[in-house]
């Protein structure tokens, strides 16, 4: 199953590019498009109604300011949907933190950290993992790997600064 | 023309109500309904494509938390679309205001205050009075009364408090 | 009808002349002046008191921090005023976005995004169209064309990013 | 000199009583009334214009929300104005503090805390001071009589609780 | 396979409750635990590392103040970790919301709506529905049934206040 | 050495108690006074100047809204001061909190959470315990005592809730 | 009288600085000190407490993040101290804004906006003219030049943007 | 006794050399280590299980976002733990604070500032001079150089700007 990508505007396209580093990382398959549920209201109806049976598992929806995208979307799908917020100038992202996670009951957003596209990624390996243990396993090993390079670091930054 | 009022929920009426107490005040004809841009999606589309021809001149939304309400409606038709963000325990309505009134360029919202179902009302009648002098009068009158009745509270404070 | 532009500062002019870009587009009369709320407040006066018979049928008013402008205009007018609260670097324009929304029952304020000069037009061409079918035409033309250049950035995305 | 305590709404009363208290308390003349800035701005601006010649040294203007009140005041007037910022259940008095205190250059308001009407009274106190060595000891003797009460709640609760 | 249910503390049970109530309602198993992050950690972690292997699919952490535990358990496991942050009285629960949603790259997090139990169940559903056709079919039912139920909703509301 | 607890008010007296109740709980010697930094600025001085040689090991400063209690003991000795923001109707803590925890390089305060009077007596015993293995032998059987309950509890809502 | 303008740290010079124009162009005397009531606990309870002996009329007191200074001023004199919250990086003011307005009943600071130099001059200006005339008369003049500069701006650009 | 430093990522290193700075300052021994509660929580869990018997007397724990760190090391030891919440772009460090300083009881986590490393090694060394004369000697000459490098500053500034 495929992960589905869509942004609000290509001014968000930073921030998928987070997204897709990990995905590729993991091995995974994705499609990438711009629909705004704002503009492009009916694309977005559409993407969602037939999200399913394209063979989509995830849908990753970034959008900034009263970010309705995420919402949109969940209402037109029953496939789960994670909310990208992203930061702007003035508000600093809390207007579409808010509206992207504080969603009404029934129609659920999984909201990941602003400007968060590289979480967004590993959510959804996480959801598709539910049932591939061996995109479970990957996941474990990406894991190891990230605390080794902690370690790294660690070494790094003991051999510099400790007395 | 008619106003639209719409909630996204049931529980928004005693906001819906302080909208109706308006237009009944200036004789203006509404419609109310329940529309759920997250529930009800297809509704909310089909009432907005065709609100303009259902003789609606303005369209007020209510709606709390991520507030998308106003944002799907004003997506799907040119009419002007009045926004009322509903206050909630947790965040006091910040998080409507901000899903509200932080819309993309393109497709505005005209945001009024947290439970601000009367000035809706009264933006409403705003709206259509600016090709009706008729109403524009009855606003004037409004607004003298308003004053007449800040004048009479004034007196009674003045007499209580006044040395 | 004619749209006023009203400047609490000139040092708001570049939100002011994203209104102008958008009222040109649709070939929207407008006329621009700087009125401060605190330091010109009987110029503020005179203008909202006069400006229906001047033919004005919106205003639009932009302004920072505790931004009176839109309000006081509200007041002493009984035309639809607009409100652009505008960003600052110590609060990002929340300051302006409470002193503009969160107007008292009575006087409204249909207030647009933080910054938003765009909308504040395209939302006072949508309340001149809600009597002008013309304009209700052209306001159709550019949503569509708006969708169309969501879509070209979407093919573009698509060709450089989809796997 | 008098004190001039302006309420924005009949509903903002207790906090006033709050400053009539002090006003009392320390012996100083003032007078009340509700004006508010958006329902009532002719008398606003013709209050604030005459306020000197009136033996008027301080204003306190009271308001909440979209508290343009002590703003206005503040423009039409070169009088110090106190503004108090007026709680409410939605944003608990965010709006209307940073309405009354964020002014632009050239038009200050003296903002105190939120429903800070004993502190209004206070600071008013302490400007009619500046010239008034009289009512500066008055002052003193209050700041000592307040220092003297918090000793003896002291008392009362290291009694109550220390071992 | 089955969703876990965490809570922080005891007092969140209210917010767990709703949770319980949707999956009920979808036919799915589930299991519930108190664990604190700080004042049970040991156990936090086993309860992680073991999540997989006990056949639980999903993990629904229910926490208030600076609420460590999604981010804890999504630590020590793989599986997807639903946050789900609790209200609190003084900060309408912006401390939880923060705490969940804000996580760094690599370990996310699936915040949803501050009190959001029911849409934690929601979303769970919708994760274990990726590869369970039958459990997507009874989200569709249950998707309908919601919009059925804002349809009775708006006849009522319809024939009491329309006119 | 002993614990002082100094309020900025009576009003806080309910956050004082819960320090109380955890001193008494570790058989911590304490002192309670009620001391204001704007009221009884005299005496915050003398307090914290002699307060090392009045046997104290650290201070617990409670107040509210501009809480500049804890700063201002902290500027007046060396004494490690913990500092407890107490919430307030109307921005529910958030000034307390900043007012605390901000202070400037060279006169730290340690900052608990809003209206943590319970944890600032944790955090005093914790600090009283880097010296004295005893104390901090309590600390870890109160901390295996919290575990306990919260099995308690666990074992209580498993019985009630679990299938 | 002078006016007394009190920095917590030379940082804020940039702040101080916007006042001293002020004060100079409305030729009145100043002295400023860089005092911080966290650093120099001592001369700041010294300066408050000789102020008024010492000629001055006004304080200003300009402080950043944890902002006490204004109101350890205020406690220890009866002089009307004006407070200037400074703006910072992180949180953009809001800490000094909430330390230096939220003043406990009894020792009331008049706060001015974030970074608000200016003002606090114009506003120190305003209370020492409450008893003279004179003063009073320039505050009017410069009043009347703000309107006529604002007038000249509104000149150009309605030159430059008018059609 | 020494002071742990521990960082979340090696991008706070910079926060972590203002600590740095003032612990060599005072002649006090550290080591500096980056954990991440997310990323290697077993490190974190056994670094905080063995800080004491390894002769730590007070942990440093830096992180920002969603920062778990600092209460999950005091989650595992009896220590007391200084948080420092590091600022970021988007909302500016107050997901960090609350994260951090909203601790529930019985784990308490003594926050300072946003980006406050100095702080947190100067509230170290009052901790370690709770039984540490000596020390606590040391760190009144500070504040006494703290005091002198204001008054320093004062003169450069007065000569500069005072008439």
């Amino acid at each position: 199953m495929k992960v589905a990508i869509i942004l609000g505007s290509d001014s968000d396209i930073k921030i998928a590019e987070k997204s897709i580093e990990i995905l590729k990382l993991l091995g995974l398959e994705y499609e990438i498009n711009i629909i705004s549920a704002h503009r492009t209201p009916e694309k977005a109806r559409e993407f969602a109604l037939t999200a399913r049976e394209k063979n989509f598992g995830v849908i990753i929806a970034i959008a900034g300011k009263a970010a309705a995208l995420s919402g949109v979307l969940a209402a037109h799908t029953r496939l789960p949907v994670i909310g990208v917020p992203v930061s702007s100038q003035d508000l600093g992202g809390m207007d579409a933190l808010l509206s992207t996670v504080q969603m009404p009951p029934g129609v659920p957003v999984a909201c990941v950290a602003i400007d968060g596209g590289a979480n967004a990624a590993w959510l959804a390996a996480r959801i598709l993992a539910v049932n591939d243990n061996d995109l479970a396993l990957r996941l474990e090993t990406e894991a190891q790997n990230m605390a080794l390079k902690v370690e790294q670091k660690n070494n790094d930054i003991r051999e510099k600064y400790n007395q």
